[in-house]
């Protein structure tokens, strides 16, 4: 069996996937007369190594994460490089309201103007969304018999909810414990925190004791100066809560990569970006006061390709699309996630739901259901619930990635399986393999083909019974 | 196990249950200013035989059908007869639009107005009504670790899809393969057939050829005022193709209703109707025409406790507040059942999905969505899928029931069990026990609660690990 496909460059509509779109119903849970609304949302496909409907070959759905869907698709070359084995179809789908998939006329401006328009973006319309143009697919295709086994972060609520639509679920990092009550609020910084440590005590030190540091710099005359040239940043900075918000972003990025092969998923990054950030500090090639230090670390995360010239801290570009997710963060996906001990290499900060609520209410004006993520998709019971109930997903976790603390980590049953990487990050096991990578991520991807294929091959039993 | 109770008066709020109200949000998956309405949602508990929380006693719970969810608590004495016997906390919850639950200030003609009040009403949205309800409702009776069981026609949807809420659902007579394409248009008036042919050849060759008898004698002269006194119509009586729904009408709800002892679920009715109805046909007591004949049988379903000195045709009163159904067959429960074929009791009709949908848009100016159902919950495959996910499931259906058509007649797994009453029609099961039950009715009871006993027990093993 061979797994290895020439890597194939990806960027755009070449002969790596189709671009489509499909016609989807705006609100699939009322009958109101705007809830029959439609819009385009765009979907990825691949027929290349599709074995077709006659021999019921397999379709491989990534049922898409909060973001543009070509990036996803770029970064999940797992589904490539396995696709010839399985003969499968591949298809890409994107999340209601974030890339190209907007409602109302296909522009975010207007999608996102009001919490009229932007109220529809819910997980649950996006589930309802995969599995309205999955089954429509299927049978344009007269595929209705081909197994179809999902990917992502939705994949597992996905098979939970539909299990007469998808045979089975790779789940990779979804926190799907990360919900109100579940799961500590301590737990996504502690492992940021962890991962640092475990680079070098000093580099957790001098991380932990900068923000105090920025913060009374800040307060001295001509401070604001002084941590502008020391962090390259440009003219434009004004407000050392922006440096510190920026300093934080990268030390919580370069946890979720924390890749060991260099890779380029929010942003060019070189194997094991701690491990370069760390030794950024601890070794620093000029000037070895906190503030240089620091910059190098950062330095890694944000200009590791070079070019540079000034880090301009204003600039709210969203290059992968991703701003859908502060309203939903605030609405429905309310993850108590940002509590810092004291032990933390953030800023101490006591967790506190209430503020949470009223910060979301103050900024987007909406009332936060935080109570609702567990009523629809469990997780207090899981495991209990889930020995006994349900069957084919695998939960891949990388215990480097943040989100891995709201992570299925204990198989529940024979069919209910996590994969844990000690040394993973986030998403790793779906990334294009390399020559480089560590026997751990080829066994782990192993694995996985190993279970779909057992999936797969049940399927065609009972299909022939 | 003592598992009889005696029967008692259950009209009104009484010592057999409370009347409790719930603020429910009116639109659960959608986040729009409008969604965060709230309605008060009606449900009936009784504690008398619960073992509280403490012992982690069961909770059951009647997730309501569409209508008045006293007039189903009245007629699902099977819980209250075993409350005592698993120490249950009894609940009904009732499902939104009908009976008192009604939004936008709780007045039925303010929620019906129009389809942008009507709208909220679904079956998705129901299912996520109970899931919110019961949450809340173990969350205030420190009851976290009770297991609940549901038991209805939306028990097994609602199992499916908050297999974390509910451990395990008594689905009775729910037709969950009466959907486009699944099932056959004609097995529902087939049932109905078989029923009464199943009587005497005689009673379905009169009921046969009446309609075109009515349809003869309303075209003469005189002919409507002949019909008007040979079925004791009122005054009001006017167009024959309300006597012909009036009496299709009885035969669909006789087959519904034929059970083996006195009943008044919908009309107070003898002990198998169907075999009354055919012997007032077969041995009529006045007359022998056959409208003499068809008159007796009506006059046994509609007036069988007497007192009617004429029947108002034209009366469109909702006892039991039915009348969103007309709603959610044209939106989303689009069940194609009315097909007939040339052998059918009722006039040949080649079922048609267009003039389905078409007399929809015309009656409610709605657009149907017949390919939702099986889109949300499955049915196509449904076999295959329930076989290697879902456990815990019975699906009771008595074959004398029209709506078993649809039903699921064979076991799926070792946990998903079909129980089938060949002598058994609607909700057959579900009704207080007496003193003439046969002996296969008792049986099903005793395999019912065997089956739920043993849920329980699994639970409670598996919470003490």
């Amino acid at each position: 069996m061979s797994l290895k496909v020439a890597q194939m460059d990806i960027s755009g509509n070449n002969g790596l996937y189709k671009t489509r779109y499909f016609t989807q119903i705006l609100d699939h849970f009322s009958y109101r007369p705007e809830s029959y609304q439609t819009f385009q949302q765009r979907y990825l496909i691949n027929s290349t190594f599709w074995g077709g409907p006659r021999r019921n070959a397999p379709i491989f759905v990534y049922t898409g994460n909060e973001g543009d869907i070509e990036w996803f698709a770029q970064n999940t070359g797992f589904m490539f490089e396995t696709a010839p084995h399985f003969n499968a179809l591949l298809v890409f789908i994107e999340h209601r309201y974030y890339g190209k998939s907007m409602p109302f006329g296909g522009k975010k401006e207007v999608a996102y103007s009001n919490a009229s328009m932007l109220g529809y973006l819910s997980s649950t319309q996006a589930l309802a969304d995969y599995a309205t143009l999955i089954t429509d697919l299927k049978k344009n295709l007269t595929a209705e018999h081909s197994p179809v086994v999902v990917f992502g972060g939705l994949a597992a609520w996905f098979r939970l909810k539909y299990p007469h639509i998808a045979i089975g679920a790779l789940s990779s990092s979804a926190p799907i414990l990360d919900f109100f009550n579940v799961t500590s609020p301590y737990i996504f910084n502690d492992i940021i925190t962890r991962d640092f440590r475990s680079e070098s005590k000093n580099c957790y030190k001098v991380i932990k004791r900068s923000w105090q540091k920025i913060e009374v710099m800040a307060k001295q005359q001509g401070g604001l100066e002084i941590l502008r040239k020391s962090f390259r940043l440009c003219k434009n900075f004004k407000d050392a809560e922006y440096l510190t918000g920026w300093l934080e972003t990268a030390l919580v990025y370069a946890a979720m990569t924390d890749y060991p092969t260099p890779s380029n998923f929010l942003t060019p990054l070189p194997a094991y970006p701690i491990k370069q950030m760390c030794k950024a500090i601890d070794d620093p090639s000029k000037g070895d006061d906190d503030f240089a230090k620091l910059y190098g670390a950062a330095n890694i995360y944000y200009n590791y390709s070079g070019g540079i010239s000034c880090f301009d801290l204003m600039d709210d570009s969203d290059p992968h699309g991703l701003s859908g997710w502060g309203w939903q963060a605030c609405t429905e996906m309310v993850m108590p996630i940002d509590g810092n001990r004291e032990t933390s290499i953030f800023p101490a900060y006591k967790y506190n739901y209430t503020d949470t609520i009223s910060s979301c209410a103050a900024d987007s004006s909406v009332v936060s259901r935080p109570t609702w993520i567990p009523i629809e998709f469990g997780g207090h019971d899981i495991r209990r619930t889930l020995r006994r109930f349900g069957s084919n997903i695998i939960f891949f976790n990388g215990l480097r990635d943040p989100w891995s603390g709201g992570g299925v980590l204990k198989s529940i049953s024979k069919s209910i399986v996590a994969i844990v990487a000690e040394k993973g990050a986030h998403h790793v096991d779906l990334r294009y393999s390399t020559s480089e990578d560590p026997e751990w991520l080829q066994d782990v991807r192993k694995k996985e083909i190993k279970i779909i294929s057992g999936w797969i091959s049940q399927y065609y039993r009972d299909l022939a019974k």
